[in-house]
């Protein structure tokens, strides 16, 4: 299972009950934080989002509407108890205006905290059961996405198959790890023959506030799940582009190009109180498009 | 007309839908916000605050739960336009802390923001309508309280005695600034045989955290208004000291030594699920307390 949370899908003037940027990638009982907005510890509680789950937080760039809800998060992470320790991904400068806040609260946390500066894209997470890394989209600050992809499982073997073949039981545990069998004859069974594949791993591309990129659509290539800023609808392209951002229309176009499964659209400008426009110009051009609700959970495929 | 609208009336932890503490003492049209913790800017949405009103902003202490939600609160003054100079008064680290977040994130503010750093007790705002002043409270970390004075009327002139001492009313102008009235045959007729004078101005005292400090009654002697934190019951009175927080009974006696109007109580602890014990205590020992609720106007008798 791999899903995402909206806790917030508006852009940075907190309006019409809707607030900054943040969102909680679930796979399994492991929680990712991508980006926290003032209030997202507020939203955690709304939702019965469990903070203790969370292991890793991703913070795209350094604009408020992105990170100001982080360092009231972390205090209450301690002040509640937490022991584990946690990982934040961020902007380099993050860890300083983090450090700055808890001297003069004279504040140490009562957990680890690991902080790993942003750079060059490229690998961030990389476990036996997801990949999480990061790549540069264009804002007028350094601003990163971050691209999930679950692990294929290991091939299944096909019992029916391998019995055919002469391959005992004994023998199939070697067969799940990749495996050939060898009969006593010396005839080599491929592997491939007796056993099925996973379907794919499934994926999200969280594609943070940015100016129309095409080369994100390489980046997101095949992705089950694209979410991409749409700040402004398309008749105000141009205001779009001198404040680097994107319109519905332009993020639809990135998830054609990159065949996603579906597309997400958030982070909306404080001068539309209604969404629906949104959905309505960027179906013209990918069907399968929602807009972000903050509380909804939406699967990836 | 004095008063306060609270806008979050919780210690650190958010929880129950109570949040870190943010107030709003009112005079005439003129707003000064006390404290900002995170999502001090939704709860303004909520109970509409007219941020543009705001022209003082006064920050007790570094601790977060009174101001991680001023940078935010201070992007969204700057996005909405506003021009106006912002006066802002805080502990001397505040200043670094909203300056390196500004320039990370590249951002001007669109208005002159005057950063004015706490010291020794002192005044702070002190014009025809209102003083204000900060006293030192006792705190893990530097802290402060304010204090908020109406400035008293000047008197009002009673025309029948005016009249019958035989002052002109082409003179009852100077009488309201206070001259006395010299008749023909050099008689002095005394401003106050002629004037009444205005009620006292109205006050408000705000004392931030602070551990039970007994001089506070002094620097609050006669307040209207008495704030004054309550973290906890008085069965905790041994973690209050240690946490350098107060109980409601320890609010209640300064609120009665200080021989106060009113109590108002807050900055409640998030292990108290309902607040009423907090009234029930504290009125024991001096009747005329109220518990802070969000969104409540206290006007300041």
């Amino acid at each position: 299972m791999l899903a995402v949370t909206i806790l917030g899908n508006n852009s940075a003037l907190p309006m019409f009950d809707r607030h900054p940027t943040a969102q909680v990638v679930t796979t399994g009982d492991r929680l990712f934080l991508v980006d926290c907005g003032e209030g997202t510890q507020i939203q955690m509680n709304r939702y019965k989002i469990r903070r203790s789950k969370i292991g890793h937080v991703f913070i795209s760039h350094l604009h408020g509407d992105h990170y100001y809800g982080l360092i009231g998060l972390l205090n209450s992470m301690s002040l509640t108890g937490r022991e584990d320790a946690l990982h934040i991904f961020g902007p380099p400068p993050l860890k300083e205006i983090i450090d700055l806040q808890l001297l003069h609260a004279d504040t140490s946390l009562a957990f680890d905290l690991h902080f790993h500066p942003l750079g060059e894209n490229g690998t961030l997470v990389d476990d036996e059961r997801i990949s999480i890394s990061s790549f540069q989209v264009t804002h007028r600050i350094p601003c990163w996405g971050f691209l999930f992809r679950e692990k294929r499982n290991p091939r299944r073997v096909d019992p029916d198959r391998a019995a055919a073949a002469g391959i005992p039981p004994s023998f199939f545990g070697k067969l799940k790890k990749g495996s050939d069998f060898q009969k006593d004859d010396g005839e080599i069974i491929p592997n491939e023959s007796v056993t099925i594949p996973a379907p794919p791993g499934r994926s999200y591309a969280y594609c943070a506030d940015t100016r129309f990129q095409p080369d994100i659509a390489e980046t997101a290539k095949q992705v089950g799940l694209l979410y991409h800023e749409a700040t402004y609808l398309d008749d105000q392209r141009g205001k779009a582009h001198v404040r680097y951002h994107s319109t519905a229309r332009q993020a639809a176009t990135i998830a054609a190009e990159a065949n996603a499964g579906r597309l997400l659209l958030g982070h909306f400008s404080s001068k539309y109180e209604t969404l629906d426009a949104f959905r309505e110009e960027a179906v013209q051009v990918f069907p399968n498009t929602e807009v972000c609700r903050e509380g909804v959970t939406y699967l990836i495929p």
